[in-house]
């Protein structure tokens, strides 16, 4: 997570700042979807800066979704509005969720999504939708009830006039490591074939005397960047998001180490 | 087609809301295109809200691009501008088409990219662009000539000082289905694999009466959601344009059942 | 390049522009890194319009960067600020630099990025960031160092403030053909299979007089449009960026003539 510093007083900008809101599906980017969202996003929110996280999660997989969303909510700053739709229960009568956490706000459905930044960077507060529009399509509630709410919250609307407290969103079993864990998890593959675990840099103790395994394959000690490493050759290191990462110089982790969501990283 | 209810009167927004513009194209992403394209278009609208529709229609394939464009426009706003770039004629005499639908404006080829949209929200009304810029290129009328013209009509230009009246936009063999009809025709095949058909909800009589058949194979009575049939099962639906859909619960209908554009699904 | 024409006087557009900042990178579009480099620079430049020219630059292909950078910079005005990252280096002491072309600047790491845009549109200035954040990580300079500086630069910041002048960015050995050539290097090919060389229209002397061949296939005289040509049939024109380009009417020029970066285009 960054440590946001004051903005500086800067010639030109505005005083008030426009409202941020950042987009995370599996809807992929062949289709109208996304932007049919981002009208009703801004029928509430004309003045929103929209801002693409990803739309290729793979369709209903709601544990990458999970991962891409607290990396969102960790790269940006307090107040900015999250709307996160990988929702393979549409049309049933699953929950429709707002977060808060760190600042800002997550709109998702109550599926898991909101599981890993609710580990990592929560918990925070949960709040049931009790909004619906009018109208409603059974098959598209990003476009037809989170979009919309993600611009009215955007927009100033407070959360207790749409929403009831509750105590329990939701959450898959996933977790952080915990500090003086042996292992790791790889929980995300990126497309440059990185592979992140669930190790937070601030659970590693003595990090720097550590030794790093996988799949009985020796990574060596703990690396500053992708340099440190020949070409070619893989290496553990702490990537951009303060977690456990294992790369490939020059290549890719996943492809030449044959890596996969859940394969484990031993530390010694 | 959404009915866009009154914009409520939202604390923190802007008196006057940004044009919204959306882009339509088979650039692709790669490319610098689409960039300079939206640069063009700033150029003469600097406050545009410029939103991507898509820029994976595949390449020169007018059909798609005009099924996309409709849903665009059936997903927008008054005062929406759409710029559809599929011009697979660019550098030949084909005319440069504006249109009014709905209250809202689309530039395209006049190559048919208007057909769906033109029969299913219009007719509307139709203008031959006259207006070209001092210098263009032979190969790129999207940032040339079209992207400008987005960009001034965003900002408030008169159609009537740029274009001339035609009553006869070139509209494609793609019509919706008509009520009582007993067959639709599959006219699009998202990336989740769903198939929609030019049936609109509308025209189908006593829908909860009917059993929908593709490739002789019973897909039952319509569903509301997906989740109402059994994981792996297809189903018929209608979708969030309000179009009657193939699905398959779970999984890729255009994969399972080997769907194409132009497929029939038999309505008895 | 286009050049641009004075803005003209429109209704409804706001006296101050809001500042561009154009965005390429070989990030992919899949994982949240783009976003939160954007985070980070609308911290420093709330107001800036984002426009993305390409995240899918092949994996630290800095020469594929380098044609993308330049044709970005050739499509936007004065004023706009480029932010340019492919940096296999991250982490070493490679340096950044900030370089101003053509009343714009880019911001981008010193590894040959800047090539082409430098030799085609420049010379410019070129400067060497001193500028660091107070806390960075090893893997990701996009975010924390380079976006923050495009949105000081787009903000108004002197560049003298933040970098020391140097005279000698790295460039790689890529250079625009010049007038008499009989021959031209294919430098990149676009998604649609088009081949663009390093031949500028402005070096072909008596155009309409010469002949093209490409691994001894003739491709005839020069043509205006793609149209110019029957269908399927390869040809060679001038692009919209000014450059000499190999294409293949309603197909890929690519593909059907095998053709790769560093191929020869001989000119008679």
């Amino acid at each position: 997570m960054i440590v946001w510093p004051r903005r500086p007083n800067l010639a030109g900008v505005a005083a008030d700042r426009r409202p941020i809101v950042t987009l995370t599906t599996d809807f992929g980017t062949r289709d109208h979807y996304v932007a049919v969202m981002k009208a009703a996003l801004l029928h509430y929110c004309p003045d929103a800066c929209l801002i693409d996280v990803t739309h290729d999660v793979p369709r209903h997989d709601i544990l990458c979704g999970s991962i891409t969303l607290e990396r969102a909510i960790g790269g940006f700053p307090p107040g900015t509005v999250h709307l996160a739709v990988v929702d393979p229960g549409v049309g049933t009568d699953r929950r429709i969720l707002i977060t808060q956490i760190n600042g800002q706000t997550a709109i998702c459905p109550d599926n898991g999504l909101i599981t890993w930044a609710w580990r990592r960077l929560g918990p925070g507060r949960a709040y049931e939708l009790g909004w619906r529009p009018q109208m409603s399509s059974h098959t598209f509630h990003g476009r037809d009830v989170m979009a919309p709410v993600a611009g009215m919250i955007a927009s100033g609307t407070s959360i207790e006039t749409i929403g009831q407290p509750i105590p329990d969103p939701l959450l898959l079993d996933l977790f952080p490591a915990t500090t003086g864990s042996s292992m790791a998890h790889i929980i995300h593959i990126d497309a440059f074939g990185n592979a992140t675990t669930n190790m937070d840099a601030s659970a590693l103790q003595s990090p720097e005397q550590l030794q790093f395994l996988i799949a009985e394959r020796s990574l060596g000690r703990l690396r500053k960047t992708y340099w440190d490493a020949p070409p070619g050759e893989p290496l553990a290191l702490i990537g951009s998001s303060g977690l456990l990462e294992i790369a490939v110089r020059d290549g890719s982790a996943s492809d030449q180490l044959n890596l996969h969501v859940g394969d484990i990283v031993t530390i010694e």
